[in-house]
């Protein structure tokens, strides 16, 4: 096969064949990903948009695939040191080649959460970020892809996520995490005793519509009360309208121009 | 003292001096109610006004104080056939009183959640509604009155709501409760493992702000995924525009017609 694979014995990885490369934030990053895999959407987009980070924070990305997120994160805010967690190997790899082709410094290790690596475990981070699977174990239906499988099922219960953020933050360090709206009494349950001060961002997709995906933004050591903002709308108008994007203005320039996501009354950093 | 106070030695109850009557439901409703204790406000209005009660279905009230809830429950939904539990002795017999005078059959037993009377125990509800306490004890400033103190305060802790609620229930039978927006992870913790197809309405005073109170849906037995709907606004504009009643049309036809409120895509009853 003729093929430019970088794959070697002892290192999985994908063949250059069966990667195609795409452009976010209106090309600011160009993001090397398996063609039949798991393929990233806006919503490591989105995340990394919420994330409250100043330059020269620390962050690590809690199984952070082809690194999308915390490549969009970088190209917001500059000076970051980013660490990024991977359990597929492949993936992983990927995400190393990501930030190289992209001029980022990221540290990625391959690991499972349950058993992070030792030099990892001595680390205290500013921010944590993670968009972990979506779908609980057996509850999807069968992906072909044995690598989008473990990115859309959940081998790792959604609370060891947070055992893992809260463990590894600094004290009044941030959690950010996006996930399904229909998650969030796991994701709630799971923050209990965890970390504090919670915010949810729902996402709708139009006015007066449901929430599909919240992002949750929470704090180490944090007491301030909980609370439910505003939805942000995904589109505007109450229906689709033609066939083109629809994108509300704020989502479209975080989409489109990296800019930050607003978050509504927002508290102080 | 000149009172037309109907206390008895053995029977604590408030002195008719002490008490105010006041309209709700635009006059369809007439509630005796302490002038300096808890006063009702629209919660338990807008409690009613969520619940998808048919005529003839069975309702248990927990913590029904001067019974607002479920008399404005009982003028827009025929034939009910209601109970409530109140902690305070007072309150409980107020509550008859309220019953009465709105020609509403209701028994109300006085009791502990944790130690209801052995034939309420023996019951089951297609409906249960609740408005428990706002704040968590000695999270709020201090109350001069004691009853006010009790409705107010958390002597019961949310989750023994929650246990009560999902014991009485009847399979496929509901539970609704109005709260403040700051408890919906005590809340969401709390129907874990009890009840199902959980879907939470936020109320935001107006577009744009977060939420302060929600309305938690819950089903026994339910197994449908978790729904965070579109914020109900109480008020119309992005600011308070006069001195005057601004309420969203919405929330002004549950107040003054006692409508409905409309449950945004709502599930089937």
């Amino acid at each position: 096969m003729d093929c430019r694979c970088r794959t070697v014995a002892d290192q999985p990885g994908f063949c250059d064949a069966d990667l195609s490369a795409d452009g976010f934030l209106g090309g600011r990053i160009t993001l090397f990903q398996p063609k039949s895999g798991y393929r990233a959407g806006v919503d490591p987009v989105l995340l990394a948009a919420a994330v409250n980070a100043r330059p020269g924070q620390s962050v690590l990305e809690l199984g952070c695939g082809a690194g999308q997120a915390f490549l969009c994160l970088a190209a917001r805010v500059q000076d970051l040191k980013i660490t990024g967690v991977e359990l597929q190997a492949a993936y992983a790899e990927l995400a190393r080649r990501n930030a190289a082709e992209n001029a980022t410094a990221a540290h990625v290790a391959t690991a499972n959460l349950s058993d992070l690596p030792a030099d990892l475990r001595q680390q205290r981070f500013d921010h944590v970020i993670a968009n972990p699977p979506y779908y609980r174990a057996g509850a999807h239906s069968q992906a072909n892809d044995a690598g989008r499988r473990t990115a859309l099922g959940e081998g790792t219960p959604l609370e060891l996520w947070f055992d893992v953020a809260a463990r590894r933050l600094a004290p009044k360090g941030y959690l950010h995490m996006i996930q399904r709206a229909d998650r969030l009494p796991d994701m709630m349950a799971a923050a209990q005793g965890r970390l504090g001060s919670l915010e949810i961002l729902p996402l709708a997709p139009r006015i007066g519509r449901a929430a599909e995906l919240v992002i949750l933004r929470a704090r180490k050591g944090g007491r301030a009360d909980f609370r439910l903002h505003a939805p942000l709308l995904m589109h505007d108008g109450a229906i689709h309208q033609t066939d083109g994007d629809d994108y509300s203005a704020a989502i479209r320039t975080v989409l489109r121009e990296g800019a930050a996501l607003p978050w509504p009354e927002g508290r102080s950093v």
